[in-house]
């Protein structure tokens, strides 16, 4: 199944949020304006605003309420990208360069502010308090989970552990607030919102493991990036630490990490790529997928539920 | 008059919002809470909590309100400083090496977001709406104003204007934000809000134009940075302003623009140190303050307007 087809249900709202972005790059001062239409123009698959609006569905749905915190998730997502992109010094995302390549990093740093006071703007407009404090708490679990993972230095045992808590942060506490959001906004029960965020959250923990995946099996022209981008960054993601549970003492992967070995990057992504880990990875992505649609148990068995199942079920999937 | 007098009124206020600024601190990551600790322990003179804190004293105060809306402000105040020190690459500030260049720039980045979404969780816990939105709108006028700046070149006319509209979103919108705040937050009739706003704005404009003067005639101990460091850093402020429009061909302090030319600095600093733009620059902070003080001409006549004038007072004299 497409993206496109999944998204049908929703295609006139992700068109309003399309078009919403564009208001927001549409401001007084040119370089502001010019730095936002990059960033916020395609490119994106738009998954954390389809979900707010797929979980929106559920109850009374409110586009006055669900476009612009749709709106703010997609920005909050994006002013996370350009500040990923200085801090991890990414030359290319979405096979472009990215703004702190392209513009310096200072103007990069001012433009993820700028997104970010601007996502809490729109998460404020919606005149709902919980769903406010929810969005800067979201805020604060990726920041410090990013700093966390920053301070670690590789380590096993733990570093499976580690990995987790630091996917749950920066990425998975965005899905959970995209569902949740979308869900109190429509003034769900209880039980909905709880099962919608669980859904978030674990879609969340599959979406990244799956990326991190891609990272090493991957083709640069999909990725809009080069393989093995993490690795060669020093960077441990779950392919390179199941790979070194089961080889603990393997030098050529220990070696990369915390050194930017460059030459020995490409080797290893290859000893990685070709070893059990990549499907390991996958059966844990599977899992938490799995725990996702589980959560949606005891929603009604409508055509929403059905496209966050298959939107779940795409998520894993992508790498093939 | 000493600061510790003008903030005798809220001796014991202030003593929360230290308290509640250690507790900010208190975070399970141990970097995190290192950083935290470094960044928030002493060292400012806390104007823009004490400022929300005296606006607050005009209607219904109400300390469980005020508290957390002072510190949020502080804590918005000191991510932008963060940030800021990262744009600028500076060194040293209040005396002390800065984060970006303690612990690097990555680190001070993720600091300062998390800082932000800090201060954003608790103006959302004050439950004020207007707030709220308030406090991103500030943070979107601090971004775009300083992105505006960095993208433009110095070119007289315009220079000085362009000037104010700087000074006037970097720093004005939050000392404006830090008094409108305190007087919402204590329900004051819409007047008196819009009085204590204009008067934040004004002194807010006041400040930063000494500042800017104090960068010239200060001592570095006092300073806690270098002399210079603006022109140092190829920024124009309201001191080369001023002298560039008295002496427009100027070579030596037109040479030092753009170029970060070291050599020239301490020369350049010393020609507008002693020509009569630093005593121009001080008339027109006079001016402000003049006008930040006439904002509150219809407040009732109490201590804590005595107060707010006396801050002002202080402000434009603290250069002596």
């Amino acid at each position: 199944m497409e993206l496109n087809d999944i998204y049908r249900l929703i295609e006139d709202e992700l068109e309003e949020v399309e078009q919403s972005l564009e208001v927001v790059a549409d401001v007084d001062s040119p370089l502001l304006a010019e730095l936002l239409k990059y960033t916020l123009k395609g490119g994106g698959k738009r998954i954390r605003p389809a979900l707010t609006l797929l979980a929106g569905k559920f109850h009374l749905y409110d586009s006055a309420l669900l476009i612009p915190m749709a709106v703010a998730i997609e920005l909050l997502h994006t002013a996370t990208l350009v500040h990923d992109d200085i801090v991890d010094g990414s030359p290319v995302r979405r096979g472009k360069p990215t703004v702190s390549r392209a513009w310096g990093e200072n103007k990069a740093l001012l433009l993820g502010d700028y997104l970010f006071a601007k996502a809490g703007s729109l998460a404020a407009s919606t005149g709902n308090l919980r769903i406010i404090k929810l969005f800067s708490q979201t805020l604060m679990a990726i920041s410090s989970g990013e700093l966390a993972q920053i301070s670690v230095s590789f380590d096993l045992p733990g570093a499976r552990e580690c990995y987790f808590n630091w996917i749950s942060a920066k990425t998975a506490s965005l899905f959970a607030t995209a569902t949740e959001s979308g869900a109190v906004l429509s003034r769900s029960p209880e039980a909905t919102v709880q099962a919608l965020k669980d859904y978030g959250h674990n879609f969340g923990m599959a979406f990244q493991i799956v990326d991190d995946v891609l990272d090493f099996i991957g083709e640069e022209v999909e990725l809009g990036k080069p393989v093995g981008s993490d690795l060669g960054e020093g960077i441990a993601t779950l392919p390179s630490i199941l790979f070194l549970e089961s080889h603990p003492e393997d030098s050529l992967i220990r070696g990369v990490f915390g050194k930017r070995n460059a030459e020995s990057v490409p080797l290893a992504v290859d000893a990685i790529r070709r070893s059990p880990a990549i499907d390991e990875c996958l059966a844990l992505a599977s899992d938490f997928c799995a725990r996702a649609c589980r959560a949606l148990d005891k929603l009604p068995d409508n055509n929403f539920r059905q496209a966050l199942l298959d939107l779940a079920s795409y998520i894993v999937q992508r790498h093939r």
